[in-house]
């Protein structure tokens, strides 16, 4: 068996999210389809780091499938690309070790969130912003941002995904929660060792929520430690999230 | 009569180009409909600085109206932003002499052009840009740019455009044609007095030919002395090209 690797960028307007489901257009199915004509219709089963919700973006998914036959990774990529729709890039393949598995090798990810600000959007950013018309105080955004960062239990920021997640540990690290400023807006930097259930969306609409006075700062505490999705605000749309990268440790690269 | 100048941007991919016809959504069809709306009815005529292309895209298109109601600007972007689609948008409003208009008063224009050239394409630019896959010669391009500044008759730069256009006057001066480097490709920037009928869209398709080696530089100034559009290249993609500014003399604006 041979395991492969892929880097895989997508505009995630069209589809009803990474994962095959019955009523929508998915990444994962595309991706299965165009893989499997590749291979002579060899069944394969192609596997994402994480699910990205419908019209959340990726410029650095991570996905892997195994299969009996040695491909050249050239050919594969380029047949691929002709095959995928082009809102579906394959950017890179690699071969890796069979023990690599593209969800749980993962030992970090990157998400960014683009915020526009100003009234008159920008017709080719629509797509890929939330645009929030309310008046922001981005100096409290900045200090309600450094409350995520660090180590917590983020049951609060976690919404119960349909695969169930109950039982799951909540307990993630942020390592950094950083906001750059772009034409007309901003731009959210996460950094973590693993994210939630729609957890960024989530932390999002809280601190738009607190950087609008919609919600008191202090709160941030509160919700943290009830432990319960209803306390913090709702999620932030998805257009504004970009699934950046995915980290594996050296050992299965 | 007040008269009213429109700044406008506007996606074009899903639009037939700037002018009404029967067939294709049109910008000024849009921008028509929702001005007479906002004015109760009362009709008005949108004339814009030139027709962009299907698929063309605008940054800062100018138009212009005129209308017996005295309207308050802000709200009148305010309103029109919420009756237009979100891929055409107001960015501002000004009032301006009866005697501006939009085509006629334009003094200058700057178009740019994206080019994409690397093997994969970047799905979030893939309506924004032409993919060429062939080898360039980017020093040759920049030489070739320059043979097109400066003031020519453009004839075999110009498509026939269905108004006719056969006793019109192609002597146009180009100020500039730069080069700039982008992540994963270059813009080129044009700006000049006046540009005809598809004149960009020919001029990047002919330096893309002399680029690839499949037409010699020294044809360019044979092409010009010619007056013949069949001796220049095919017109280059609509999508790669924005219409950035349009410019005016102080005593209209």
């Amino acid at each position: 068996m041979y395991c492969y690797k892929l880097l895989l960028a997508y505009d995630g307007t069209y589809y009803g999210g990474w994962q095959v489901q019955p009523n929508a257009p998915s990444i994962q199915a595309h991706l299965q389809k165009a893989i499997q004509t590749f291979l002579n219709q060899e069944l394969i089963r192609v596997i994402g780091s994480g699910r990205t919700d419908a019209g959340v973006h990726a410029v650095g998914q991570v996905a892997h499938f195994k299969s009996e036959q040695m491909i050249d990774l050239n050919r594969l990529r380029f047949s691929l690309n002709g095959l995928l729709p082009k809102d579906i890039r394959v950017k890179k393949i690699d071969h890796v070790l069979p023990s690599f598995h593209s969800q749980y090798s993962a030992i970090g990810k990157e998400y960014h969130y683009h915020l526009y600000l100003d009234p008159v959007m920008d017709p080719f950013r629509r797509l890929y912003c939330w645009h929030v018309l309310r008046r922001l105080d981005l100096e409290l955004l900045q200090q309600a941002a450094t409350l995520f960062v660090g180590t917590h239990d983020f049951t609060s920021f976690a919404n119960e995904s349909h695969l169930g997640s109950a039982a799951r540990n909540a307990v993630r690290t942020l390592y950094r929660l950083d906001m750059h400023p772009t034409q007309g807006g901003i731009r959210l930097e996460f950094e973590g060792d693993g994210f939630l259930y729609k957890m960024v969306r989530n932390i999002v609409g809280t601190l738009i929520d607190v950087a609008s006075l919609r919600k008191k700062i202090e709160e941030i505490q509160t919700i943290f430690a009830a432990k319960d999705r209803q306390l913090a605000s709702s999620a932030a749309p998805p257009q504004g999230l970009f699934l950046m990268r995915v980290d594996y440790p050296e050992e299965v690269r």
